[in-house]
Parts: structure tokens; C-alpha cells; sequence
């Protein structure tokens, strides 16, 4: 059983993972505890090439002065031999006595810590705060276990599930609360992703903006799914980064293999908003791991679906969701929910270049 | 202003009014407060052909025994002279001082009891919990000022807005929780209104039942709208009350003369499940007072839409909700909303018959 000592201390290592950056590597936070479950070091992982976050920690004491300590830390300590050697070889060497993670590292190289630090006579605790790191970490461990970025569906919708009305104008369906809510979340993406229909039809800068319009200072990667050309004229080639178009569901298996080259490419979180086909074709394909759905309070009837066909013919097969939340935006709901059926991974033909585990792209190699 | 012990004694007066039984009558209460605040009687109307909820207060007590005592009533103290003559003159004669009433009555015969009674020289406060009033009477309302039924619109819906899946099955879309709220506010209805499409599709039974099956005690009359005829074998035709069949949208007006009709046989709650184009076209008519959605957390795509169209064609002529509240019942949600755009009132063509004030109607003529 973990001590008060020990929650505390949890909450504070993932405030800390915080620290950090979000990128290719994990966002990982720890802090030690003396005997008497005082704080005596923090630490964390600084992004590629800088030490994990257990052995940024260790590096604040004197020799010696982790000799019986509490190590808490929000990831399983890695097990890989690297440029400075395992961490949790580190943590043996330093004398600590316990270790408590939240969460186990999936990586094939990585994981093995706990059973190292073990056989070494560490008291090992997991689990602790386990949904807290693992909602800190989504995206990195959808990366690590399914081979592709953390895909974010999202669509507006009426109450009655229309994108728009029969004319097919749609402005303001949702309120302001939501559409800042919309570009909040879009600067936390790494990407997003359009289809050629939508940037046809609406002409999206696919830029993530301020209430004033201006940009906000992280743009995702704007993506574009189709084989029709973007016009010269379209808003989205005046978007600070370059696009990249892909055939996506024009394919068979396209839209794995556009995932899995934007992973080449650093991007873990993918935030689709790209029309009801694209909305579509990532659910039939399992390919969804959160959907945001804002229901604005309004009826619209007509055939202006927010959600083209997803293959399910017979009520068997319906594609259920986890509701994690309902949230009111102004006039607004904003639902988040999660597919129950298991994520489908990137099929291995995409996944040409080796494991995708930690000790490929954490910095200490 | 009024006092805490007005408050007190209106939430008891609204408690009272429902001991009294719903029906074409009002259900209204009253409490007598002496000018210490000390509660001295308590009435209520107990339908049709017995007195009012002040009168029956009042003849809880000894002639004289109501002199300077304040009236908290949850409706406008009558108006009208029938055969005990109206309320406003029985408060005046028993020396009552003050009067407080949550809401005004809207009858065309019924109302200026507070004008009558201010000049008598009585104290007259309105609006005291009129929320909570105007809940409690909302059928009723609705019959006096719009001269039809109240209409709930119930579906329910995947989250995408679908009914079924696109072979039609639909079975448990949404959970037992869900069901049962359903079948226990089809007991609070009066009528129930199905379509013939849905009629002959799902052989709907149209009755209110427990969770065991077995029925509920009070069954709403049975509506079917359209003009197919009903098959011998329907399920319909086992509910223990006997349906009704009319055109409804088949024919121009045609669900305004069928509330109508109804109205004149005392249904003042309307409850419409009847699949989505009788949804549809109770919307799209500005006949649907309230709407009930029963979200499940699924998504089906497909074309089984749970609202058909209603004839809005552009943006700017969605039909704008106001959502009064969201529940969590199992796995569903449950919204309930009501229309922005003021109700419809049925046709004068279809309101021969006089008035539908509470002169017409209430027991004491």
C-alpha cells in the first residue's frame, strides 16, 4: 500500500511530468523521498537527448544521499541498457529501497524495470494514480502499444446529429465557448486532418487561433485526406506549415499508412475535424481513440449528416462508446467519449523501421 | 416581499396541489397563515365538482376564524361566479388580509381575482414560486392559453441521431434505465401518439409498464396518426383502453384538429412516440411543447434517422433549443428541451366550442 506520503508525492512527480515537453518522448516526472517520506530531490525528463526523469532526480543529491530513499515516479523506470545505463540500474546503484510507479512502460526494450529492480531487492509498487498518468500520457502510449498517433475525432452537430441544413449552411451551429474550445484543443494537436471535400466545400485555414483570430503559438501540422488537388487559392496554403495530402480512405489501408508516416514524422496526437466522410471512415476503421462530439441545442433535420455511414448494418454491430464526460460550453454540450470495441493498430506492412519502444527515441542512448 | 414563512407555506401549498388529481381541473393548493406566520388550514382541489383549493381551506375553519390571516395560494384566487360564487369574494368575506399566488390564471372568465381583491383593500403579492407553479400546471397551461394539449415529443437516438441500424433492427438502443423513465412519464400522459409507419413496423403495445412488465396503473389512450388502417392482429389492439385513429399530417391541419379533438375528450397531456416522421412533424408544426431525447452513447451512421425533415432548409431557421436539463439514466442521456420559437396555438377553425377558461370546467358552477 502506497502512504499519504506517496499520493502526494504522485501528484506532485506528474505535475512535474508536466514540465516537460510533449513530443516524441514521454512526459515523465519523479520525486524522492527520504525514509521519513520527506522530499529530498524532484526531477524530470527534459525531451530527446536529456536524462530520464528518475536519474535527472538522483542527479540533485550528493553521493550517497539516496541510500534508502522512496523513488516515485510517474512511469515504469526503464530497463534498457543506453548511453548512461538503465535507470533502474541507477536507482539500485543509488541505494534507493522502494519504488512506486503509476503506470508499466509498454515499450518492448524499455519494460523489464520492475522485474530488474526487483531481483535487486527493491520494493516495487505499481499502480499508483495509474489513470492519472495514463491520461498524461495518451498519445505516447497509443504510439508505443498500437504503432500510430492518438486520433481525436471531432465533430458539431445538431441535437439530431445534422452538420448543417439542406442548403448546407452551417455558421454558428455551436456557440462561441465551443469554438474556442475547438481551437484550444486543435494547438494541442500535433496534427489535423481534412478531407479534399471539406477543403472544397468550407475553405478551413486549419489554423489554431485565439478568440481575436489570432494564431496561437503552436500550429499543428495541417494534413489533408484525398486525391483531389487543393486549390491554389485555398486558405489552408497560407497556414504557417507547409500541408501534407495523402489518399487516405481512397486506398485500402490508406488511412493506416498516412498515420503511420505522420508517426515517422514525430506527430503522436492527430486531431481529425475533417467532415463527415473523413469523421466516418476513421470510426468504421477503428481507428478513433477519442471522439468529441459538441451537440448544439438546435434541430435541423434534413440529410446533412455530421456522421457518414460506418459500415454498421444490424444493431449488433454498433460501434459503442464510453461517455468520459459531459461538458456544457456556453449553450453547448460538448460529449467525450471513447469506442469500446478494443483501437485498431497500424497494420505491420506500415510499420516498416523497426519498434517503436522507448529506447529508439528517448534521449540517454 | 414575502416572508420566510410564505415561502414556506407555498412550497407546502404547491405539495398540496398534487394530492389533488390531475385531470381537465387544475391541480391547486393553498395554505391559511395567521398574522403570527402560524399555519391555521390547508386546502386543496379535488377535481371536478368540489371546491376550490382556497375554499376548502377556508372550510377547514370557524366562521371569523380567518380574519387578518394571509391566503398563500400556488394559483390566482378565481374571478368568476358560479355556484359558490368566486374565491376572490369568499377570501374578502372571511376578512383575510393578504393574499400571495405563484401564478396568475390565464382563464379568460377566471382571471381578475387580484384586481377584485386589491379592491377590497386586500394585500395581493404574485409570482412566488411561480417557476415551480408553472411546472407543477404545465399541461393545464397550456390548454388555457393555446387551447390544446400539451405536447411531449419523445425518441430516442444513437448520438449520431440515428433510430436503427440501416437493416431497420434497433432493439435496446438505449438501456433499461432509460426504458423505464419512458414507460413511467407515458403513465403521467393522457395520450400516447404513435404513427401508423411506426405501428405497422414495430407492433408498438402503447402501454406504460413497470419493470416487470406488468402494467402500470393508469394507461394513456392510445392515438394512432395516419390513415392506414391498423392491422387486426396489432398489438394495439390488446391495450386495455381503445385507440383512436386520425389522418394527423396526412390531411392539412391535421394534427391541430386531432389535438383538438382530443382536448374536447380531456386529454391535456400528449405524449408522442411515434417514430420519426410523426416527430418530425409535431416540430416542424411548432406543436411540440417539450421534447424528450433519449441519447444512447452508440453511433449506427446509416439513413435511420430518428427525426426526419422539418422543413428547415437554411441555418437561419433551425429550430432553437432550450435545454432544461441533462441526465445521466445508466449508459444514456436524457435531454430535455423545449422549443424557443413560440408554440403553436391550434386554429380557430378548429376550436369551435366556446372557450376553454376554468369557468367552463371547474366543479363549483
Amino acid at each position: 500500500m502506497a502512504s499519504t506520503a506517496e499520493h502526494d508525492a504522485m501528484r506532485r512527480a506528474l505535475a512535474n511530468a508536466l514540465r516537460g515537453p510533449r513530443g516524441v518522448n514521454p512526459q515523465v516526472g519523479a520525486v524522492l523521498l527520504s525514509p521519513g517520506g520527506e522530499i529530498i530531490a524532484e526531477g524530470w525528463h527534459r525531451g530527446a537527448g536529456t536524462p530520464h526523469a528518475e536519474v535527472d532526480a538522483l542527479s540533485q543529491l550528493a553521493p550517497g544521499a539516496a541510500r534508502g530513499a522512496t523513488a516515485v515516479v510517474t512511469l515504469e523506470p526503464c530497463n534498457h541498457t543506453g548511453r548512461t545505463g538503465p535507470c533502474s540500474e541507477a536507482l539500485i546503484a543509488a541505494g534507493v529501497s522502494r519504488v512506486v510507479y503509476a503506470i508499466a512502460d509498454p515499450g518492448d526494450h524499455s519494460s523489464g524495470g520492475a522485474t530488474r529492480l526487483r531481483a535487486a531487492g527493491v520494493e516495487v509498487e505499481a499502480g499508483l494514480l495509474a489513470d492519472e498518468a495514463t491520461a498524461l500520457l495518451d498519445s505516447w502510449l497509443t504510439v508505443q502499444r498500437l504503432g500510430r498517433p492518438h486520433v481525436t475525432v471531432k465533430w458539431a452537430q445538431s441535437l439530431d446529429g445534422r452538420a448543417a441544413a439542406s442548403d448546407g449552411t452551417s455558421q454558428w451551429i455551436t456557440g462561441s465557448a465551443a469554438r474556442a474550445d475547438v481551437h484550444r484543443r486543435r494547438a494541442e494537436a500535433d496534427a489535423i486532418v481534412a478531407g479534399t471535400g471539406t477543403v472544397l466545400a468550407d475553405d478551413p485555414a486549419l489554423t489554431a487561433r485565439a478568440d481575436d483570430g489570432s494564431l496561437l503559438p503552436h500550429q499543428p501540422l495541417p494534413v489533408v485526406l484525398g486525391t483531389r488537388p487543393v486549390p491554389d487559392e485555398a486558405a489552408l496554403r497560407r497556414h504557417p506549415r507547409e500541408f501534407l495530402q495523402y489518399p487516405g480512405n481512397r486506398s485500402a489501408g490508406g488511412l493506416a499508412a498516412a498515420l503511420d508516416d505522420l508517426r515517422r514524422r514525430g506527430v503522436q496526437r492527430v486531431f481529425v475535424e475533417g467532415g463527415p466522410a473523413v469523421a466516418a471512415s476513421f470510426v468504421r476503421e477503428q481507428l478513433a481513440d477519442e471522439l468529441l462530439v459538441y451537440v448544439a441545442p438546435v434541430l435541423l433535420g434534413g440529410d446533412r449528416l455530421a456522421l457518414d455511414d460506418i459500415g454498421v448494418t444490424t444493431i449488433g454491430d454498433a460501434k459503442r462508446l464510453a461517455v468520459a464526460s459531459v461538458t456544457p460550453l456556453g449553450d453547448d454540450l460538448l460529449l467525450v467519449a471513447h469506442p469500446t470495441t478494443p483501437p485498431a493498430a497500424v497494420h505491420a506492412a506500415h510499420r516498416a523501421g523497426g519498434h517503436v519502444g522507448r529506447s529508439s527515441s528517448e534521449g540517454d542512448e
